[in-house]
């Protein structure tokens, strides 16, 4: 059965030291809304493997899947699959069908320590290869680690997203001209109503005035519907008045 | 004495839900960074009173500090502030210097029911006041809560900044037209020479060769700047073989 619920654990310091603008928990996000996989966690930290072994044992035990992105490469800073394979109290291997493709992509003499670093999977994982990149992700129990290169985490991710979500959310934004304390309690009451349609309210800026979005999501198109009227009804009602 | 490591706590569905890019905790990743401040963590999960309370009391016993972002607005999903009450096992109690701006501002009929949500702070917090909105934010204990609007956030972590780190970090980026795997065992000796200098190495995609970018940072300067002249040098020993 598809994974209904997941996190996201983002390994890297270029993230926490704000080097680097966190992009794919972002990408995923959106892959699992269109999926209907709901994500209920994103945790960046450090390249430690206290922080890395800590959080994925809380994450997998709350969660019906677990994305890492981040530190899969052949440096010191990878530390992702020892860090794992401790989380999970199993031996760290280096997997044959790795050493293999790189041993035909860089020749008998390139495997050098460095990649012969990135052969080494959790004793037990499957692998997850893609066009993108030589080194395959891999996946152990509930647990997906994925490349925190982009295009390869992208990549990555695409191939396994058939094992996240089977109803796919829906999503109505509707522009509203009108501070959020002027609406709130009615929006409130069809929430209420609602407890199926996920209802928010997003402030913004747009001049003097008020300006923002009441934004709907749900996975029943019906209900979506129905609340959508509710709301720009009390919205007629309340800017009429 | 100011706080040496900070986590952020981002609350908010539409993040997680892949509509919304996260932005402040990039921003106050940077700011912090720039301050010498430590950024541990960044948790981001759902307008759920019971997230919100299990998340914030184990970042605030990890970490020197916790900023929050997201949910102190007027409407049903901003349980922030009442989510912190009951993670600290105090009262929400409303604020009367909150009451009495909000009335200058709207009038004496003006605080409808959602204005009075927003004038609710945890008992004994201390407000956090900005120039670019009535409703402020507030500080209890080692928890700052802050607003979700970007620009409203920013305001208000800039006001409280002085209060976190205080010798800036440093970055050195040096740019690298080799696969990492060539480099990664040399790298690894350096980062054991220079313990107080992290050093992250990141690849990147530049047409069909190998390309990134090898990046340094710390608190003394001197220290950096030995750490990269080694980097420098070994880089030079290695292309020039």
């Amino acid at each position: 059965m598809a994974h209904q619920t997941a996190a996201i654990l983002v390994i890297g310091n270029e993230v926490l030291s704000g080097r680097t603008r966190e992009a794919n928990a972002y990408y995923a996000a959106g892959k699992f809304f269109e999926r209907g996989c709901k994500l209920g966690e994103v945790a960046i930290i450090p390249d430690e493997a206290d922080a890395i072994i800590s959080t994925l044992n809380r994450l997998r035990e709350k969660f019906d899947a677990v994305i890492t992105s981040g530190g899969i490469g052949p440096t010191h800073d990878d530390i992702t699959m020892e860090s794992i394979a401790a989380a999970f109290d199993v031996g760290l291997i280096e997997h044959n069908f790795i050493v293999q493709a790189m041993t035909e992509h860089y020749g008998e003499d390139g495997l050098n320590e460095g990649r012969r670093r990135m052969t080494r999977v959790p004793q037990g994982a499957k692998l997850i290869r893609c066009e993108k990149t030589i080194a395959p992700g891999a996946r152990i129990s509930n647990v997906y680690i994925l490349a925190g290169v982009p295009y390869i985490f992208e990549s990555q991710l695409d191939s396994i997203l058939d094992q996240f979500g089977d109803t796919p959310y829906q999503r109505v934004e509707i522009e509203v001209e009108l501070a959020e304390s002027i609406f709130a309690n009615q929006l409130t009451s069809i929430q209420e109503q609602f407890d199926d349609v996920e209802i928010g309210s997003y402030p913004g800026r747009c001049g003097p005035n008020p300006c923002g979005k009441i934004c709907l999501s749900g996975q029943d198109e019906t209900r979506l519907n129905e609340a959508t009227r509710s709301v720009n009804a009390m919205l007629e009602k309340t800017t009429s008045r």
